[in-house]
């Protein structure tokens, strides 16, 4: 391994063991020395990274963001209508958020009122989520009485809230409970037409774990 | 004034002085000596109404919860059917989150990840919803293919997500973006014959301020 490639390494522990420590104990409760002890290196080799725990947070955050992109993405790459996507992309970040700390981390310091956060994450859902559904209704997907602004809102709100309220119970935010959700909402929002074709469990093949 | 008096009133200019501090700073960064000094007493005060930073974060939300209650059963007081209840009640607490800093902050207490919440605010509100969506369904207001779980999940989801939301744009939550959620969600859940009685925008005399 070269010199480069250990200090990659090194940092994305670092990154994973902050995402840790952030999750635990919120951003103002965290000390930098338990850190760089959880991934198992020294303190200077933390500075030599980061300059301090903004840095590192904000570390955190974008590697959020970048797997959340990657996972939208993937979700996007067979798009059938706009609505399946967007169920689609939800249920890939419920996936994600069960299976990468430094993806609960990253969320839960954007939201972090200890801390002006690096990056708007809400308004990038809300971006995402109201450029799907303008789609939906360019491709005529929409029932005429439902407005877009809306829409947004209340998926937008509801993903919001079961994301914070993922932190007391992980039950608010599950494949079940997306699953029940777009049961709910897609009736109401697409033509019947479009609603024989749509998938609210999604149509990604979904882990059995 | 009574010395009785006196004591309840400067209780309440320090519970309202804490909630504008926790409110701009957040619970961790919040000093008990900018409390005392904005609220116009000494820090010696402070100690003989509350013992520490978290007995004061427990007065605002419990003084929080209170308001939620007050104002929710005044919405319930004049019963027509449980999902114009529901409708009222989310107005009504909307409302307060713009007069009430106390309230906001309570709420936000509530939700501080360094802090151990004293009530668990989204768990209320929960049984609160289920309540009021399995008397709509006993009332036989509800569609036959709606699950009062799904439902129930979704409209706390979403009003605690426009909740979280609010702190970056007031708009999230509000008279109007409430209306909305309703228009979009009340056509799928209620029968067409109790949809026809009911008011998204609430059924109280909304201030013109």
């Amino acid at each position: 391994m070269t010199k480069q490639e250990r200090g990659v390494r090194t940092r994305l522990a670092l990154i994973r063991s902050a995402a840790q420590v952030f999750e635990q104990r919120g951003y103002a409760q965290t000390h930098l020395a338990e850190i760089s002890s959880q991934a198992g290196v020294s303190t200077g080799a933390l500075h030599f990274h980061f300059r301090n725990k903004a840095a590192v947070a904000d570390a955190v955050e974008a590697e959020a963001v970048a797997s959340l992109h990657r996972a939208a993405r993937t979700a996007g790459e067979h798009p059938v209508n706009a609505l399946q996507t967007l169920t689609d992309v939800s249920h890939a970040f419920a996936l994600l958020l069960g299976q990468d700390v430094v993806v609960r981390a990253g969320l839960q310091l954007a939201c972090d009122t200890g801390r002006r956060p690096g990056v708007k994450l809400h308004q990038a859902w809300a971006e995402c989520v109201r450029r799907l559904l303008v789609r939906a209704g360019d491709e005529g997907s929409l029932a005429d009485d439902v407005s877009v602004h809306d829409l947004t809102a209340a998926v937008v709100g509801a993903t919001t809230g079961f994301l914070s309220m993922r932190r007391e119970s992980e039950e608010w935010l599950t494949h079940r409970s997306l699953t029940g959700f777009w049961q709910l909402l897609l009736p109401r929002v697409a033509t019947p037409q479009v609603l024989a074709s749509l998938s609210p469990e999604g149509t990604a093949p979904v882990p059995s774990t």
